[in-house]
C-alpha cells in the first residue's frame, strides 16, 4: 500500500521569538537525516523550509516511518531546549494517511474530520441509484456507506431502536410500512413483534444484496427472502406507491421513513432537495392512520439550522401534524443524532 | 485566532500517468492565484512542489480560506479534464486546523485522529498530580480532559450506567466505595438508590472543584459538599487507605473503580503501571465483601493486546476472581469501551 503519512508537530509559543536565533538549532535534525532543504520566501511573514529525504522522497518503506517518528521526538526535544520555558504547548497528532487503498477517514455529518478503524472494503458498487460501500471496521463491524455517508454499521442498534419508538411501543396485529430501510435492520426488529403486516420499499435491490450477505449482524436472515409470514419487500420507487395508497384510501398504524438524508428517486417532483422532503413527508402522513405514528431520523444535532428548516417543513404538510424529538448516540455516527415522531393533530 | 488551515485533496489513478503530460496542465491554476512555485529534487520519485501566496504568505484571513477552497475546487475540475476518466478516486478532507487557541485534536485510546466540536476551553489548571481542563463541546456538554485524555463529558451517562451495573444492581441499604471519581457521575447517581454508606476517594480537590462547577450535568449539587447523609468524600490517595480497610478487615458491598486508565499516586509502590494496576486490583477485591461486586472500566475495545494484559492480572490476585465484560458505546469517547465486572469465587 503506498499511502503516505502525514505527520504533524504543532507548538505555540507564549511569546514571540526570532526566527533566526532558532532556526539554525533546529536544521542540524534535518541535516542528520540527511535531508535536503529549500528556503521560501515569505517576505517576513514567517519560515517555510521544505524538506527532502536522500532518493529524492519521504516515503520509503516502514523503516521510514520509524525515521519520521524519531525526527519529530528529536524536534520536539531540541525545540523544548532552545525555546526553554517558552514553549506553552506541543502537540503530535495521529499522521493523516493519504492515498491509502482503504479510506479510513468519513467526515461527519456536522463537517469534523475523524478516522474509523476501517481495514477492509467488503462490497462496493455503483447502482443506478448511489454508490454503495461496506466497510469493516474493528470496532463497529460491517459499515454501510452509501454515495460517501455512513449510513448503518453492525454496532448501531441503538439507531433501530430510535426509528422503531425505543420499545415503547406496541407492534402486534399492527400495520407497518418502512420507506427505505434496504440494510433489514428495522424489518429484522420488527418481525419479532407479531405485527399484521409490514411492507417495506426499497429502491435499491443492490442495496438488499450487498446487506443480506455482509450486514448478518443487523438484518439476520430477514432479506434471504423477500416475502414472509408478515412481511413483504418491494423493490421500487415509495413516491408512486405512497400516491397509490393516498388514492386507494389505505392507511398504516406506522409509517417509519428510513430514507438516506439526501433524497433518491425517480421521479420528476424532485425539484430540490425540501420540496422532495415535504412530498414524502406530506405523502406519509397521509396513509398514517388518525391513531397512528411517523417515525425518522433527522440529522445530526449540531445542524441546527437544517434541523429547523426540517421542523419548519412539518409545519407546512396538508395535514397539520405534532412531533417530538430525541437525540440518541449510534455508535458508528461519531456524532449525536436526532430523531423525530411525529403524529396527527 | 491565527490558526493555520491544512487543505488537502487526494486522488487516486486507475493506470500510472506521466508527469510531464499533467502537470504544466494544473500550475495554470496556480499561478492565476499569483502563488510562487518551487520545485524539489525528487529523483524521479514523482512531482513535489510549493506554492507560496503573494505577502509569502499562505495564511491570510478569512477572504482566503475562501480562496483555498476554489483552488481544491479549480484543481478537481481540472484533474477531471486532463486526466479523463483515469480518476479512480478523489478525496478533499475537511482542513486540519493547526495552532488554533482552542485544540479540537483529542485521538482515540486506539490512535484515530478525531476532531471535536470543542469551541472553548472553560476551565483549565495544573494540579500537582494532573493537567485539568475542562472543555466545551456543542453536541457533549462540557468535557473532563486530564492530561489529555477525554475522561468524561456531561453526555456520557452510558458511562455512569456501566461502571454502576447497567441498572440491573440493588444499592439500597448496602455500603459502597468509589475509587477516584472526581466528576461525581457516580456518586450523584449512587445516592438516589439510598444506599447505607457511599465513600469516594479522591486525589484530587482540584478535579472536583472544577467539575462541581462546570460538570453539573454530570455531578448536580452532590459535590457542593464533600458529606451528605449518606456518602463522604476523602481527597486523598486511595492505596493507604484501602491498606488501612485490609488491616481493619472493613468490607464493601460494590467497590467501583473509577481511576484514570494511567494511575496517579504519590506512593512508592508505582514501579511500574501494570504493577501498581494489580496493587489497586488486589487491594480492592480484599476488601470486597465476598458476595460483593467490583466494577471498573477497562479500555478501548481495540486494545486487545491491554484488554488481555489485564484480564491476566485478574488471575493473578490474591484472592481468585471471575469476572464478565461489556462493551458500551459512550457518546463523547468516539469510541467503543470496555467495562468490567468483577467478583470472588
Amino acid at each position: 500500500d503506498m499511502a503516505v503519512r502525514h505527520y504533524t508537530l504543532d507548538f505555540n509559543l507564549s511569546t514571540a521569538v526570532e526566527c533566526a536565533s532558532v532556526v539554525p538549532g533546529l536544521l542540524s535534525i534535518f541535516h542528520e537525516q540527511e535531508l535536503a532543504e529549500t528556503i521560501h520566501d515569505t517576505n517576513g511573514h514567517g519560515y517555510l523550509a521544505t524538506f527532502v529525504g536522500k532518493n529524492g522522497r519521504f516515503v520509503d518503506n516502514s523503516h521510514f516511518s520509524v525515521c519520521v517518528s524519531q525526527l519529530l521526538n528529536s524536534l520536539e526535544k531540541k525545540l523544548k531546549v532552545i525555546l526553554n520555558g517558552n514553549i506553552a504547548r506541543t502537540k503530535k497528532l495521529p499522521p493523516l494517511v493519504r492515498g491509502a487503498k482503504v479510506d479510513r477517514y468519513w467526515p461527519t455529518a456536522d463537517g469534523r474530520l475523524v478516522e474509523y478503524d476501517i481495514d477492509k472494503v467488503v462490497y462496493e458498487e455503483d447502482s443506478p441509484y448511489q454508490n454503495i460501500k461496506i466497510l469493516h471496521s474493528k470496532q463497529y463491524g460491517n459499515i454501510l456507506v452509501l454515495d460517501g455517508d455512513v449510513n448503518l454499521a453492525e454496532s448501531d442498534y441503538a439507531y433501530t431502536e430510535a426509528i422503531t419508538g425505543s420499545g415503547k411501543e406496541n407492534y402486534a396485529g399492527k400495520e407497518v410500512l418502512i420507506l427505505g430501510g434496504g440494510d433489514g435492520g428495522i424489518l429484522a426488529e420488527l418481525v419479532k413483534h407479531k405485527p399484521k403486516m409490514i411492507t417495506m420499499v426499497e429502491i435499491s435491490f443492490m442495496v438488499i444484496d450487498g446487506c443480506k450477505t455482509h450486514m448478518r449482524k443487523t438484518c439476520g436472515n430477514i432479506l434471504d427472502s423477500l416475502r414472509g409470514d408478515c412481511y413483504q419487500i418491494l423493490i421500487e420507487d415509495c413516491v408512486p406507491l405512497l400516491k397509490k395508497y393516498v388514492r386507494e384510501g389505505r392507511t398504516f398504524d406506522y409509517v417509519i421513513n428510513d430514507l438516506t438524508a439526501i433524497p433518491i428517486s425517480t421521479s420528476p417532483e424532485e425539484d430540490s432537495t425540501w420540496e422532495f422532503l415535504r412530498l414524502i413527508l406530506d405523502l406519509s402522513i397521509r396513509v398514517l392512520h388518525p391513531k397512528g405514528k411517523y417515525f425518522t431520523q433527522g440529522n445530526s444535532v449540531n445542524l441546527t439550522e437544517a434541523l429547523s428548516l426540517y421542523e419548519e417543513q412539518l409545519g407546512k404538510l396538508s395535514c397539520p401534524v405534532d412531533f417530538r424529538k430525541q437525540v440518541v448516540c449510534v455508535p458508528s455516527y461519531l456524532e449525536q443524532w436526532v430523531f423525530y415522531t411525529a403524529w396527527k393533530k
